[in-house]
């Protein structure tokens, strides 16, 4: 067969990755750099955007609809490169699908607990991630850890305004970040796919030896793994693309994705979502 | 027939008011002191919330959805006390309903003109209500004016957050001010029901001459005024209620609500939407 490769079965289907708005786009971006021979959907619910502010139910809900649509698509892997989303519904999309689902949170945790020394790691996210614990309990079910957590809910809007590197945004970066730092913490992840634009603003705002943990990088080295594991990776042989799908405002999501996603994003589909 | 009084019909049936919140709570708190007799039913959008950032098909949909569940709930007339559903949705609305559709942005719109000497009109609201210039062309229609209008994303987070008085907040008040400022405004219109939870801090950084504009009594007022043209006033004798209905998140709702309403929030029921 013309799909194997010294008996490594390749797979040319997309990845499919969703996430409430943009901000799974710094996770897109950063498995398009790793994994340039993939084919990628991307889905952002700009609908209900933002999820971190939703109850479980309802981030369950879209999140069942939006995999619904890329199971169509025939994606061979699912990535939910939402915080939120990972938080509420990983464990029910991995026990109902047959494809492999990778969230954000589990990746995150294990370099957080790989980096930290003194097991004293910072969390910050959206309301709902926090509310979740899923950092918390995912990196205690690795290691025995302290974990401190901060509800950040002005990033995200920040990040969407383009104030990533106002005076505000470095006041209010370090009214949410003191409570960790008083606790001595060594590393801090970061528990929202929007934060990655604010590394900077966080960098000048905590010491040089806390180490910042971008879950977009350890999401893609696990989705390399499991690409890998289950020999689905692609071979480029077939014309390799970059899907965007979104359920409102096409337009916004092309000029504002633009901050998050490494190439220019050319063609964006709305799709109505019930 | 009991339900005259001289010769003036009376209707007991509630108010529907919605938003994609609870902004639109300060807009029934002020119905509520005004028309105490009144029964009203309120409907918050918060599986879609903010309304601010989505598109006008989405507005449109989401807001036709909520009017069909309060028309089953056989309301007498209908506020949409959201500024960006007034802006999208009140014409089709009005268009297609039977009972008295009225939206927050034309009684907005008369107070500022009425109140106006130098005919130089401040409008600060979501992107999506400066987007579609409704305030703009509302004003315009009743007077030409110079109507000059700035779009404060961070306002409605900096509300849910709590954060009405905090100097962070004083700075992006500051920020988003000055534009308007500079065009010598003697009269600032609050164009979204989460500002007026931030009157003290806007005072703070507007000359003492500047007239700020809260749509919520300005809709009052012009309720009022429909209910007594149509006789649709209630006389209070069948049972008074304030109902209370969301669409995620109705725990939230209690908890956050309280801010924006007078009285306490008791019972909030969830409703699925399609």
């Amino acid at each position: 067969m013309q799909n194997k490769q010294k008996n490594k079965k390749i797979n040319n289907n997309p990845i499919g990755i969703f996430d409430s708005g943009f901000g799974g786009l710094t996770v897109m971006s950063a498995i398009n750099k790793a994994l340039p021979l993939e084919n990628l959907i991307y889905f952002g619910d700009t609908a209900h955007v933002p999820y971190g502010t939703k109850s479980k139910d309802a981030v369950i809900k879209f999140s069942k609809e939006i995999v619904a649509f890329l199971i169509e698509h025939k994606v061979k892997l699912i990535v939910i490169a939402c915080n939120t989303a990972s938080a509420f519904a990983l464990p029910i999309l991995q026990k109902t699908l047959k494809v492999p689902v990778i969230g954000v949170i589990e990746p995150g945790s294990k370099a957080a607990v790989h980096v930290s020394k003194n097991k004293k790691i910072g969390v910050i996210g959206t309301e709902g991630t926090v509310q979740s614990g899923a950092y918390l309990k995912e990196i205690n079910k690795i290691k025995k850890t302290n974990v401190y957590q901060q509800a950040c809910p002005l990033f995200v809007p920040l990040v969407e305004e383009g104030w990533t590197n106002s005076e505000i945004t470095n006041s209010i970066v370090q009214k949410y970040i003191k409570p960790l730092l008083n606790k001595n913490i060594d590393t801090l992840v970061l528990g929202c796919t929007h934060y990655p634009l604010l590394r900077k603003v966080l960098e000048k705002n905590i010491n040089k030896n806390i180490v910042l943990i971008d879950s977009a990088k350890a999401t893609t080295h696990e989705v390399k793994n499991v690409l890998n594991q289950k020999s689905l990776l692609a071979d480029g042989k077939q014309k390799n693309f970059l899907k965007f799908y979104v359920s409102d405002n096409p337009k916004k999501f092309k000029t504002i994705g633009r901050r998050f996603f490494s190439k220019k994003i050319s063609d964006v589909k709305k799709i109505e979502m019930e």
